[in-house]
Order: structure tokens, then sequence, then C-alpha cells
């Protein structure tokens, strides 16, 4: 079976002088688009990830390392990874499997 | 200024002796319909919140609260607050800035 | 039973213009001592706190409030709660649960 | 400058069937002991690790694997980097940082 993992992944500039994340978080969305095999989407907290768990680790290493580019002294990042082996899940599954429920 | 925070928000039952947590997630989901002065999103990793800090909190306690009235007898909550007060930030204007960007 | 949550917060302060935290972590934990029925813990990664998920969530609501009465203009806090009730925990009884298996 | 990052890593498996934790995060814990360049520390809501990016990275990728070798169909796996570039940061640095300033 073909196991995705779905996750979720915040990148925290600490340090930078100002309130405004946007044009850091866009960097690091940027990255994603050499991942071809990973499919995304931005939500109001974090970009959520979906492709193989290796992929994935790699993808937010290279999204990790964005504001050190950026001249950033200090990041923090969160990633949550849900696996889940008995059935293949998509980020759409997911929020499906709620929707249809909540009829 | 009216400031609202945005969160997000995951429970997750431990120890249910099932893969699937979709019935879980949504009545998670449905005591949201109770906070009236809260919008929400449910995204693949989550429920973003956007609302009062106060009643966001008191809505996350409310989540949190319903896997034990079904049975479950250990539960995990993670619960992220993005709270900005020098403007007005929405779960739309978080992706909207980025989408702008990534133009 | 006395169902006590283990719960663990850090509170990010954003745009501080320098990459130390200390100053600001110091002054959230200060808050705890305003809350003598949780017991807590500083971490490399965050605060560990013990006690009654209102309580919890009230302290927790309190030191997310620090960083702004210190100037700072946005905040992330990030909270996991462990809540189980089918027998106490205590933050010791967990650590004490793997070392003992370890051996 | 050798920058090492500090990290909190906590592995949950999904429907087990029971609520204790312990077997499982002991085991994620033993798999540690063959990085021998990683330091870490077990807490009550996580194992903390300090090393460089890459290892810790490989290391939480072996630790998320565990449960499954366990049987597990479902893993969900929470990771926090907290990454300083300014200077050397440890797991006791962080701590003690805090614990002067309290005084």
């Amino acid at each position: 079976m073909d196991t995705k993992v779905i996750a979720e992944v915040s990148v925290l500039p600490l340090g930078t002088g100002g309130t405004s994340m946007s044009s850091y978080v866009t960097a690091c969305v940027k990255v994603l688009e050499k991942y071809s095999d990973i499919r995304f989407q931005v939500t109001p907290m974090g970009t959520v990830l979906e492709g193989n768990l290796d992929r994935v680790l790699a993808a937010v290493e290279a999204m990790h390392e964005v504001p050190f580019g950026m001249g950033v002294k200090r990041v923090v990042t969160d990633l949550k990874i849900d696996d889940r082996r008995d059935r293949v899940i998509t980020m759409e599954s997911k929020v499906e499997a709620v929707a249809r429920k909540r009829k």
C-alpha cells in the first residue's frame, strides 16, 4: 500500500523586529514548489503537506532553513505528522469524513 | 481594537481500539455550533478557530471533554494560539496575505 | 477520582527584535507562582504544568498575556494537554514509568 | 559555529486499545541509544533532543517508526525544533537562563 502521511508544519522566525510573518511564510511555501511529489495546502495556522514521510521531512527541513537565508537568527518549527497505514488517507478524505458525518 | 485570536486545536482520543478518528472529530466540531461567536474551519490536521481568547479557550475545553463522554479514558489535546494585537487578523486574511505574495 | 492533567505550554513572543527569549519565559513562569494549586517544571522546550484542567487553562491564559504587558504585539502560544481519567498521573509518574521500563 | 538544535518529540500511537503509553515511549526512547551524537532527556510530555538538525530528524523518523513495529496502525508524531544560530544553546543552558533570572 502506498502510505502517504499528512503533516502540518509551521515555521516561526523569532526576533524579526516586526509582527508580520507572511513574507517568511510565503518564502517557505515557495520552497515546496520544488517538491513535485508533495501536495500542500496553506491554512490559517500552517501548511498541510501530503506525501511520503521521507520527502515530507526533507521538505520541512528545507522550509525550516528559509528564514535563516533571509537574515533570521532563530527559528522555531512545529511539525505534526499523521501516519495511518491501514488505509490510504488524503488531505481531502480527512476533511470529507468529518463533513459527511456532520450532516 | 477588537482583538480576536486565530487558534488551531486537535483533540486526540487514545486507546480507542480503532484507527478511525472521524467520529470523535465530528462530535468535537459539533460542540462548536453552540459557540455562535466563534468562526471555525475544519482542516486536514485540526480545527481552526477565530474568536475572543476567552471564548476560544472555553470552546477548546468543551471539545476536549467530548471523547470522555463517548467512553474514552485518555485524551491528548493540542492547541496553538496566534494572537496579534497591532491589527485585526482573520482566518481568511492570513491565508490571503500568503496567496497574494506568492503571485 | 482527582483527575489532574499534565500539560506543556510554550509562549513565543514574535517580532521582539532579539533572539533571546529567557526574559519572557521567566516572566511567564513567575505568573505561575500565583497558582499555588499548580505544580510546574521548566524544561528546555516549555513549561510542564500539573493541575486541574480549569486551573491549568487559567494559568496558560495568564502566561500568554505576559509578553503583551512587556510591549510585544504578537504572541504564539502552544499548549498540549494530557488528560488521563482511568488513573492518577503526575509529572513524575510519567517519567518514572519510562525510566523503569528502560532498565 | 557548531549549531545544534534543541527539539522535543512526542510519538502517539492511536487505536491501541489501552490507555498506557509507557511501553511505546520506552521503545521509542531506546532507539535513541543508537544515536550517540544526540543527547536526550525524557520529560513528562515528550523527549527533548539535542544534536545536529539532520541527525535529530533521522532520530525522530526512527522513533516515529517504532510503534508500527509493535503492531500499531496509526501514529501521530509531534515535533518542535528550536534552532538558534547566533550562539550555542544546550538543553541545560536554556533551563539555566530561566532559573538564573527567576532568582
